[in-house]
C-alpha cells in the first residue's frame, strides 16, 4: 500500500497543473488526504481490467495523460462475459464501460465514507466574516424582495416556532435551489449568447452544493416526519417555479431575495444557537458528514456545526448582495469575475 | 512577489485537506500554478480591506481559517462611503460585500486571462480511451433512443453538411444541456428525498461544464453567423424541454440517448478529423483558451484540440451509458460511485 501510495504521489507530483497531493501531507498531515488504492477484487483479469481504467480516470486531473497501454481498456467482448458472469448484483462492474471505482482512504488508512462529496471538497470555514452586514432597501426592487422575504417568515414562524432542528432542515431544502436555478439558466444563456459567464455559473452552482450539504448535515440531526417530507414537496414545487421566473424576469430580483433570504437564516441559526446555550436544545456531538466536510476536530458538538453553517450563509449573502449590486449598475455578471471558492 | 509566493505556498501547505499547490510545482514546473497576488489597487485603505478579505476567501479551500482580524472585514459604512466615492464604474469594488479579487497568475508570472474557468479546472485529456465502443441497442429503450439520435442526425446532415466547424458548435449548445438537466433534478431529488446523490449530481454537472468549455473553444474557431444564433435558440428551446421531461419519466432513456448522441459526436469530431488532414480544412493553430483548458502544448494545431474533444465525448458515452445501466438493473444512481473527474 505503501508503494502505491508513493506511486501515486509521485504520478501526482509529475503533473497536475500545479496542484498536487503532497506526499508529506499524504503520509504524515492530520488534514484528509485522499490516497486512491485500487480495490483488488476476487475477480480474473477481465475485471481488474475497468478498474485500472478507472484508475486512469479518477486522477484524469491528476495524472498525466501518457496514452495507457490499449490493453488496459476492456474489450467490449471480453467485459460484457464478464457482466453476464458477475449479473446484476455488482453495479460498479455490471456494465461494460470500464466505470468502476478506486478505494478512496483517509491519511490514516481508514476508507473515505463519502460518495458525494470528495476530500477535495472539504473547508474550513471562514468563521471572521461579519454577521451583522445588512443591505438597506434602497429602491422598489429591494424593498419588495425584502417584504417578500420578511412575510415568508411568518408562516415559518407559525409552523415551526422555535424546532431549529426541523426549521433549519426545511430552510435549506429551500435554499439549495436558487444557485442551482441560477447557475443553471446561466449556463444556457452563456451557450445561447456564445459567451462565458464570468466564472459565476461555476460560483451559483457551489453555492447549491453547499447548501446541499448543509441539508445533509441536519438530516443526521433532525429524522423529517412524514408531513415535513410532505411539506418539502410541495414548497419545492412552488419555490423552485416561482425562483426560476423570477430570475428570468429580473435577476437582480431573484439575487437580492436570496441575498435577504440567507440574512434570515443567518438570524434563525443565531436562535438555534442561543437555544442550545440556554440548553435548550442539546449540544449533541457533530455528525460525522460535518466533522469530514469542514474539517472539524473530531470532538466537535451541535454547536461547531450550526455555527460553520451560519458563516456558510454568511458568504452566500454576501456573493448575492454583490450580483445584485452588479446587476443594480446596469452591467453583466460576467463583467464582475465570479467568488468561485467562497465559503 | 516572490515572498507573496513563498508566504502563499506556506500557507497553503500547513492546510488544505491533503491538497496544496506545491513550491516546487509553482516556481519552476512548467505546468500551469495558480499564484495569487494581491493586487494593489490606488485606492484609500477601506478599498484595500475588501480585496485583502478577498484573499481571504479566495483561498478559503486553501487557507486556514485562523480568524482574520475583524478589522480587515470592512464595516458597511466605511465601503459604502468607497462605493460612493467609486461610482459604479467599478465593478469590483462597487459593493461593501468585501468581494473583490485577486489577481490570478501562472507560474511564469502571466496573468490568468479566464474567469470561465481556474487554473485547477484544467486537465490532460486522456486519448487512450476506446473511441469504438458501442452499446448494442438490446431492448425497446435502447433502440428508441438509437432511432431518435439517428433521427437527429438527418436535418443535421441536410444543414451542415461537411461544415464540421458549425455542426461541432451547434452539437456543443445542445450537448451541454443533458448533464445540466440531469444534475438539476438530481439536486432536487436529494433535497426532496433527503437522500445523497452519490456525486451523480457532480459528475453531470462536471459533463455539462466540460461540453461549455468545448462550446466557448469552438466560438474561437467559427464565429456563428445571425441565422445559427437564431437555430441555437430554437433548438436549446426545444430539447432542453424535451430532455426536462423524458429525464422526469425515464432517466434510463434520456442517459441512453445522451450515450448515443455522445456516439455520434466521436463519429462527427473523427470525420471533421479526416478534413483536417485531407487539408479540406486548415489546421490552423489553438486558440489560446483550449492550450490552457487541456495543458496543450503552445504549438498546438486544431487537430489536437478536435482529438481530446473527441476524447472527451467518448469519456462523456461512456458515462450516460453507465448510468443507463445502472438504472437497467433497476438500481438508482446512487447505489453506483459517481465517476467525478471522469475527463
Amino acid at each position: 500500500m505503501n508503494r502505491l501510495l508513493a506511486n501515486l504521489v509521485l504520478r501526482r507530483r509529475v503533473i497536475n497543473g500545479g496542484r498536487i497531493i503532497a506526499g508529506e501531507s499524504m503520509l504524515q498531515s492530520q488534514e484528509f488526504a485522499a490516497a486512491v488504492v485500487f480495490s483488488v477484487r476476487p475477480f480474473g483479469p477481465a475485471v481488474i481490467a475497468p478498474d485500472q481504467d478507472f484508475g486512469s480516470f479518477q486522477w484524469r486531473r491528476m495524472i498525466s495523460s501518457a496514452a495507457e497501454p490499449a490493453a488496459k481498456a476492456p474489450s467490449v467482448k471480453q467485459a460484457e462475459a464478464v457482466s453476464k458472469k458477475e449479473g446484476g448484483d455488482q453495479v460498479a462492474v455490471s456494465s461494460y464501460w470500464g466505470i468502476s471505482r478506486s478505494k478512496i482512504t483517509r491519511e490514516d488508512g481508514t476508507e473515505w465514507p463519502w460518495n458525494c462529496f470528495m476530500p477535495w471538497d472539504t473547508y474550513e470555514s471562514n468563521l471572521s466574516i461579519d454577521l451583522s452586514k445588512h443591505h438597506v432597501p434602497k429602491n422598489f426592487v429591494d424593498k419588495f424582495a425584502y417584504r417578500t422575504v420578511k412575510l415568508m417568515r411568518i408562516p415559518t414562524d407559525i409552523f415551526f416556532k422555535r424546532r431549529y432542528g426541523c426549521r433549519a432542515m426545511m430552510l435549506e431544502t429551500v435554499a439549495a435551489v436558487p444557485g442551482m436555478v441560477g447557475g443553471m439558466l446561466l449556463h444556457l444563456r452563456s451557450l445561447r449568447k456564445f459567451q462565458q459567464s464570468g466564472g459565476w455559473i461555476k460560483a451559483l452552482l457551489e453555492e447549491a452544493e453547499n447548501e446541499r450539504m448543509h441539508l445533509m448535515t441536519m438530516v443526521e440531526l433532525v429524522k423529517p416526519k412524514w408531513y415535513e417530507r410532505l411539506l418539502v414537496l410541495t414548497v419545492q414545487g412552488v419555490f423552485f417555479n416561482a425562483f426560476f421566473v423570477i430570475y428570468i424576469l429580473s435577476p437582480k430580483l431573484a439575487h437580492r431575495i436570496v441575498g435577504y433570504l440567507e440574512e434570515e437564516a443567518i438570524h434563525s441559526y443565531t436562535e438555534y444557537l442561543k437555544d442550545i446555550d440556554s440548553g435548550a436544545i442539546e449540544n449533541v456531538p457533530a455528525p460525522a458528514i460535518a466533522i469530514d466536510y469542514w474539517r472539524l476536530p473530531k470532538d466537535s458538538t451541535l454547536k461547531d456545526v450550526i455555527t460553520v453553517i451560519r458563516a456558510d450563509e454568511a458568504h452566500h449573502r454576501d456573493v448575492n448582495h454583490f450580483a445584485s449590486d452588479i446587476h443594480f449598475q446596469g452591467k453583466e455578471l460576467r463583467e464582475a469575475p465570479a467568488p468561485v471558492g467562497y465559503h
